[in-house]
């Protein structure tokens, strides 16, 4: 049976690295607000699981994944369930209880992105909270990209070879590492590059997961969404000078 | 052997989670650097671990805990580890993720309380910062506050008797919500007051947990630090009008 994610359907946002994940597996799977109402599709289908009434374990946001009777909310935590499914995360404690604290450590970093353009609250638009976004970025691009980009360079250097974040073959934590550089080479493109010529081990691997068959398909086709002012990485030029 | 639980000394923060779980657990453990230099205890211990040139796997901040040889970072991470070994979440699949899943929501709001106070970046002082924060407090206030405690509220009455988060016994889910609801009574007084009156079932949890007999002795005890305007929660009455 095929995996319905449930996510926006014009954006990236969160619902990007599940989607990742799904796509390296070669799973099975439904987007299922991208889909048609004829066909159960469109938000409506994912707003009844987030709304409705009888709904057990309701999710508090997407992106949220149904595998069978089960419904699993919170990014990091479908990847602990998809991880363990299929091999993106070693089967042991240790390595699974690494990978998942890397990966909230990314959803931290994300979560932080998102801020540089939201600072005062996601119910407002940026425009009304532009002022306080400009000193926002100017703190995440001078005190806390680097820090964030720098710890994941040091978790490489200290794994063995260097290519993977964890142990000797690809996790979902590489696949979330991945995404967290393209956003931000396109959301704060001065800021990258001055980074990045102290981040070869990060760089490499982007370039790694990006020429991954399944991955390269993936971002070569219409499922993958484009970057946007809509998403957690906007490229407003003005936050990042 | 006993746990080390690393986290700053002088405050409730985020290792107060972590803290609560090994109290109800009654599990033995070492509040690191809240021992003395003598002993090899002390923040020097703590720093050691997280900017250590040699430590495999490092955490990006506190709090961890060290478990042997295994070395857990991320608040939600340490206690599904924890929940695991005390039986404090379920022991099967579903029950698990849904148990991490909540914990993962409350992770997110407790982001968000701290942002209330920090909106603009935690390299600065709240001073330099309070324009902002009136702002995002004021958000925090109007739309998050309520909506992340209906949540809780709805997810208890979706829940057999409604006593737990998780199906019929305490999760360290119930222990962390117990912990925001304390939060945040200190430090939106005003704001709890007015929300309270539509969260029977969130308000009963608290009093529940508080009156568990391993938790009402460490709440008694001095291992339990009191709120204070250095932490997570904090009481700027300006911020709670």
């Amino acid at each position: 049976m095929a995996y319905e994610l449930y996510y926006w359907p014009t954006i990236q946002g969160r619902g990007e690295f599940v989607r990742l994940a799904l796509e390296e597996a070669g799973a099975r799977y439904v987007d299922v607000a991208r889909g048609a109402k004829k066909q159960k599709g469109g938000v409506p289908a994912m707003l009844a699981l987030l709304d409705g009434r009888t709904v057990a374990r309701p999710p508090f946001a997407p992106p949220f994944l149904k595998s069978g009777r089960l419904l699993i909310g919170q990014t990091a935590n479908i990847l602990l369930f998809l991880g363990a499914r299929h091999r993106l995360a070693p089967a042991n404690e240790a390595g699974r209880l690494w990978t998942n604290q890397l990966q909230l450590t990314i959803a931290d970093f994300v979560g932080e992105v998102h801020d540089t353009h939201h600072p005062v609250g996601a119910s407002l638009y940026y425009e009304e909270q532009k002022k306080e976004a400009l000193r926002r970025a100017a703190e995440f691009r001078g005190q806390r990209a680097g820090k964030f980009l720098r710890y994941f360079e040091t978790v490489l250097s200290r794994n063995g070879s260097g290519k993977h974040l964890v142990g000797g073959s690809l996790s979902y934590a590489d696949l979330s590492l991945f995404q967290v550089v393209a956003g931000l080479r396109y959301a704060f493109p001065n800021t990258m590059k001055r980074l990045e010529r102290k981040l070869p081990r990060v760089t490499a691997l982007h370039e790694r997961v990006a020429g991954r068959p399944r991955i390269a398909a993936y971002l070569a086709s219409d499922r993958r969404l484009p970057f946007s002012e809509e998403g957690i990485f906007r490229r407003y030029p003005e936050l990042d000078e």
